[in-house]
């Protein structure tokens, strides 16, 4: 407010700017009516209507400036456009409407594998799980024996994996799942040990006309197996190049996008039959059922089965995973584990207990391992951890109090960093003050989200 | 856009007002000081700055204006106060702000159960939980036999009320929980098919100045009994006007807020105990330990004894429940189980699968229950639900498609209603189109929720 003094002109594309940052769907379509040049203008920073309402979330918004012919390629002073913007703040629907749009309209709402924006590692689901055919025993049947379906292999709850250097997708992956086949897995198949779950099919749909390998319903089914011998010798055609990962982490950390999404919903149902082998209500022995996602107890008088039990489903366990965010909006809470590397901090976490909402569950776990109060809380984004089948649900909440009092049976330290010395760790500028979870980690995607928030707009 | 001439200073008043909407604090700050009579200048229907921080969260916002005098009892054309709009929008710390504020300074950021916005019934902390005691045997063994100690008591996982009829407190309560003393429970706890559990101390401590009930910390715990046969004969002293619930559900509705937080968190609890007697790793039997938040295998050599398993402790079930918005945003989507009552719609809902985020599982859900695609997801609240124990996370979901087509084994109808056909069942002003979930169900507040969302503003 150095001056009121502002043109006409200026005033009207303020007014403007801020119809778009905040959502205005009408008031920016009146304003391209009244005056259709300032569609592409911008304001401070180079950013334009169109980036703001990016920035923000603002569908509709940037739905209807495109439909009003706007230049989706003009680049603020950073030298980003608003898909980047879009991106970047994890607003994918807007970032694939951005990708896709001649025009604009609801079909591009959809988000499509090869436009979103960023999601959190284990997130994305490359295949449709199409559970109600978990219960249709002869398509399942006719699917395992199927030479166009995939088989990934399990021991010990470890993935059979190739090394992944072939170049070919984003750099950071080290390992490969090996896909195999119905014939090298068929003797496997017939063994006590082995578990076999239904994952689902490929959302891609391929059909008749690339013969040989796929299905005439051109649905390419994927199951996993988890053997409880080495389970090498009953493959029928081994690869050399195949082996099983020795360690869950962080190697697991190591896969493609697809690859981590499948393998977060095959190790978390394989864990759990794994541990689960029998009935909790009675002690009696158990055998699967709905292509993995079902385990029934063979006592015939058990209660578990009259009616519906959790006792015969897979587990879930939600747990919150937060940033704290200091009264004073520039520095946030992080805490180390004794088993973390050296310089490591991360977020605080705790599972969610029976009974409990997740903002006081988050309220609950930061006082309990800090000592420090906090009041709100919101929801980022979540996901899945399949060591053995958590749904992290990430937060930012805001403190209350700031005087740290750790519990040690817990964390071994907790602290408070400033937003710069987080920056510093980011952008590796100067000696950082702490070292950082891996970016396949929600932590880092929520610190990552934290520093976005205020440093920008 | 009728016409670009405004005056110069309704002009600043809009921006203003725009400045405390976005939550542009620097810049609410900034005009206040350039020009101070802004501050309780009212707009459009009469909402101030002060209404519109509060209305869209602004927590900063609202305390720059509380501080430098801005008058809190103002109401807009609705009669609404700064307030009213916090608490109808779920911004509880901007509510209680605003309750309690002289001047405003972080502790008013601390939710105060006499202040607090709607919270979902279930919610309530009424208890802290002091999980750190569930490890502390000689304190939990005092607790249990201390005369200050309170006991609630179910049978079948059913709890033991008296008719809540007293006047004091909310209309709508027609239970109230029991509470015992450990006099009248000693013999109950000692017999065989007795669960105890602690579920934690009144928030409220009271001292030594209150005798003669209370312990000399000021600490009130509370323990939850299970008992599988009928035990009102084992009981020392029963009361005459206290009996068990003979249903659930929607009985167990029927409690004050702050006692329908302790079922929550009790009723969970024991179903846990209920179902999961045996260790489902090798079926043996186990034994409580930790308050009643862990069971150990009694087998020496089981596997769940090495490292920590989730088999040994409490399940939450993950459940995702979402309002379906047509892409006009005009109408919502509702399906109706045969097990509702003759005219009921409600919220489409499911369990989250292993492997699965909050937005994938809610696309997932409504795609197989309803045929709907649908786009962007937004978290709006999450509630416990006892029965047995599951979480229950509320989103808005925005529709991409709108061709129904309903799995009949899931539900028996979906339709889209407009959201004037939801107002009336609300408002009950016309004959409804429909019966909706009680309020006490998350689905009910997602409706009123979404209602609020465009009406206003
Ligand atoms: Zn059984
Ligand atoms: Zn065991």
């Amino acid at each position: 407010m150095a001056s009121v003094q502002v043109s006409p002109k200026d005033e009207m594309l303020a007014r403007f700017l801020d119809a778009a940052a905040t959502g205005n769907v009408a008031k920016v379509s009146a304003m391209i009516t009244h005056s259709s040049s300032l569609i592409n203008e911008s304001g401070e920073n180079g950013w334009t209507a169109l980036m703001l309402g990016a920035r923000n979330g603002h569908f509709k918004v940037v739905q209807t400036l495109l439909t009003n012919g706007c230049d989706k390629s003009s680049v603020n002073k950073s030298g980003q456009t608003a898909y980047d913007i879009a991106r970047f703040w994890g607003h994918k629907h807007i970032a694939s409407l951005l990708a896709n749009s001649r025009g604009g309209n609801s079909h591009h709402l959809l988000p499509s594998s090869g436009t979103e924006g960023h999601e959190n590692y284990f997130s994305r689901e490359y295949l449709n799980r199409m559970s109600e055919k978990r219960t249709d025993s002869p398509w399942l049947k006719a699917k395992q024996s199927s030479p166009a379906s995939v088989y990934i292999l399990f021991f010990n709850l470890n993935p059979l994996v190739t090394s992944g250097a072939d170049g070919a997708g984003e750099s950071e992956r080290d390992f490969k799942l090996c896909k195999l086949r119905w014939g090298t897995v068929k003797e496997l198949l017939t063994k006590p040990g082995t578990t076999v779950i239904f994952l689902g099919v490929e959302k891609q749909v391929k059909f008749a006309s690339q013969p040989p390998v796929e299905d005439e319903d051109g649905l390419t089914a994927w199951f996993a197996l988890n053997a409880e011998d080495n389970p090498m010798e009953d493959l029928q055609f081994p690869s050399p190049n195949c082996f099983f990962l020795k360690s869950t982490f962080p190697a697991l950390l190591q896969l493609s996008s697809d690859e981590a999404g499948v393998i977060a919903q095959a190790r978390s149902v394989l864990a759990w039959h794994n541990r689960y082998s029998f009935c909790p209500t009675c002690g009696s022995r158990t055998k699967i059922d709905e292509g993995g996602y079902k385990r029934t107890c063979l006592k015939e008088d058990c209660r578990s089965l009259q009616g519906i039990h959790n006792t015969c489903y897979p587990r879930v366990d939600p747990v919150v995973i937060m940033l704290v965010i200091h009264p004073d909006g520039d520095q946030c809470l992080l805490g180390r584990k004794k088993t973390f590397p050296v310089g490591m901090y991360s977020c605080l976490a705790g599972f969610i207990e029976p009974g409990e909402v997740i903002e006081e569950a988050v309220r609950r776990e930061v006082e309990e391992e800090s000592g420090i109060k906090v009041g709100p809380v919101q929801y980022v984004s979540s996901q899945p951890w399949p060591m053995p089948s958590s749904l992290m649900i990430g937060c930012l909440a805001v403190a209350e109090s700031t005087d740290i009092k750790v519990d040690e049976n817990e964390i071994e330290e907790a602290r408070w960093f400033t937003r710069q010395q987080v920056i510093d760790v980011f952008t590796k500028n100067s000696k950082p003050a702490f070292s950082m979870a891996p970016r396949q980690a929600i932590a880092h995607q929520l610190i990552k989200h934290w520093i976005g928030v205020n440093a920008n707009l």
